[in-house]
């Protein structure tokens, strides 16, 4: 993964950076499993050798610094912490992390970035520093954004991140009228883009995608199938059939129907097999985008990943609520009857840079992030 | 319903008064129904009559403003508008509320209470006076507790509202040792308890009363059936039993166990019964109270009655978490091997005023506050 933007702050060395980075890619690890609380991680470090680390344990609690602290024990003292958010700063029951640092004796700590949270916000900073501690703040904000960037959104724009995710085919197609699913990447881009849906709080689809595939949208890959994210469809007349494969499956994964219609029959119907019901703002008779992103982030679903259709994620374009972009191209050619893509790695959308790319077997990936 | 408070804006008239007071009650009609958007009433009245009214319609969406004004239609023009919470002032893809009573040409607005969310505080009535219709803001703030104090309180505080809920018997008891569920107050109170619930996002119970009473904690009222709330269990080893009540309805509405071993095996067996698990921050030993209500509000829960035991309504005491305190007293006598309860309205716990009362049959009902 290579970062196209210089960090920040240029007085961190090389082996800070390196740590930062380090802490980073751990983060990663807990991506989708913290519930409400973002997946942080936290390295201390003395004297050049990692002497504790954390991620944000699955379900939110406790906190990375906790856990980094406790393993570090007394070599925490004169330590340097990585941390990749801003410790907390507001009291529970639990001291602040924090305070929790300035307890442990902690000489230094760099974080990627800021915590936008009104209880924190520099805050936290401000805690270490009265202390005597040596902060360098905001080293890697573009970096933090890539295990952070659902938090960041949720916590400064009180909406859910959103990612569109595409896989278009040689001839730009996404797929083909009336064939159902039609496979355009191959066995290590679908891996990747299964991965992906576990490291998201919930999937999003329009109706006419559930209608034409009948798709399941769970996270199939070995040893990671609890990890499936909640499904939710826009479907502005509650048209989700009752035998699809997405209410078969609400037992397993929770299935969101977000609609104009919350009180009809077809609505009933669905939350009598386990689906529930999301009323829905009306904009030209549509589902109002940006309120459903609002209402998302208030039932704790900070990102979703848009997979379809192509009107879907053009919809999410235009209003300018897509925050990052997830492009699978393959060499397949899905010839006539194809299905167009809203665009393609040669004809991008405006305003958006490569943060990302990757080869995935014959397939090529990019990930596109929002300039704002 | 008495109001022991004035109005703390006393240029409104005896007319103002009343139009505000049946909105309150408006309000009130879908509490518990209207997800993360809090129940508000708006009531459009021109020469004396009412011409437009609107609750939060269930789901939370549209708002009150909208469909009053619609209501209303022409007959707004030069209106007053009587609004429970101050009327919001931010965009998604519709209009604010703020901005559709100045489209539609409202003379005056009549608020019983501000919008902490910082997208709004202020910002309402700023866009009203602006567009130079007359404000009257804050006109009932302890009114309007009734109705959006979980939404306040998960605005101001960023956590859930806890209700106590208690019923104590002529000799001072909530139950008897070894007894399972013992009937304290008759049918009248009991109907109340369970509207209460409907009002509710969450009851919350200790692990304690679910091992002695097995309790379903569900609303049983005829035509509010489907309105049962969340049940959560402060459960730190999970153990809530697998064929328990609860796991067994945990398909007609959720069940949350909080634990500070969200990857036990005994956590993960409840997760396969459609359990949903909550990891809780340790507090010696226990499960930290503020955080629980900090994470139960970022997943949308905004309310939560706790029903018991007695050391679980004490532990909220102490912690100073306890927003209100709902007290049923009968006239039954328990007796011998009876459970003390933590207080009763001989000998009610500092900092809380009365804000209601109300006589169920042969039993008497409490409502109380705490003062800060």
């Amino acid at each position: 993964m290579s970062n196209p933007m210089p960090p920040s702050d240029q007085s961190l060395t090389v082996d800070d950076r390196r740590f930062l980075d380090a802490a980073l890619r751990l983060a990663r690890r807990h991506l989708g499993r913290t519930g409400t609380n973002p997946s942080v991680a936290t390295l201390i470090v003395n004297d050049g050798a990692i002497v504790g680390r954390g991620i944000t344990a699955p379900g939110g609690r406790p906190h990375a610094e906790t856990i980094a602290l406790d393993e570090a024990g007394a070599a925490a003292r004169g330590a340097t912490a990585y941390v990749t958010l801003e410790p907390c700063a507001h009291h529970g029951r639990t001291p602040p992390c924090a305070e929790a640092l300035v307890s442990a004796g902690v000489a230094r700590v760099i974080a990627a970035v800021s915590d936008p949270d009104d209880r924190v916000a520099g805050k936290g900073y401000a805690i270490l520093r009265a202390a005597g501690i040596e902060v360098l703040a905001d080293c890697d904000p573009v970096g933090a954004r890539d295990v952070l960037g659902a938090y960041l959104t949720r916590s400064s724009k009180k909406r859910a991140q959103v990612t569109l995710k595409l896989a278009v085919s040689a001839d730009g197609m996404v797929g083909r009228h009336g064939a159902g699913q039609v496979a355009i990447t191959g066995p290590v881009a679908r891996a990747q883009s299964h991965i992906m849906r576990a490291e998201h709080d919930a999937i999003l689809v329009g109706i006419g995608t559930v209608l034409e595939d009948d798709p399941e949208l769970t996270c199939r890959l070995e040893g990671l199938e609890d990890r499936s994210p909640r499904r939710i469809v826009l479907d502005s007349h509650a048209r989700l059939p009752v035998e699809s494969r997405l209410v078969a499956t609400a037992g397993r994964a929770p299935v969101h129907v977000a609609t104009l219609h919350p009180q009809s029959e077809r609505a009933r119907a669905l939350v009598e097999k386990g689906v529930r019901i999301i009323a829905g703002e009306s904009h030209d008779s549509r589902i109002a985008l940006p309120e459903l992103l609002e209402d998302l982030a208030a039932i704790g679903v900070a990102s979703v990943l848009v997979e379809g259709g192509a009107e879907v994620a053009d919809a999410f374009l235009r209003e300018g609520l897509a925050d990052r972009i997830a492009l699978f191209e393959s060499n397949v050619v899905v010839g006539e009857g194809g299905i167009a893509a809203p665009f393609s790695s040669g004809r991008l959308p405006d305003g958006f840079a490569i943060r990302r790319r990757a080869v995935y077997g014959p397939d090529r990936f990019m990930l596109l992030e929002r300039q704002d």
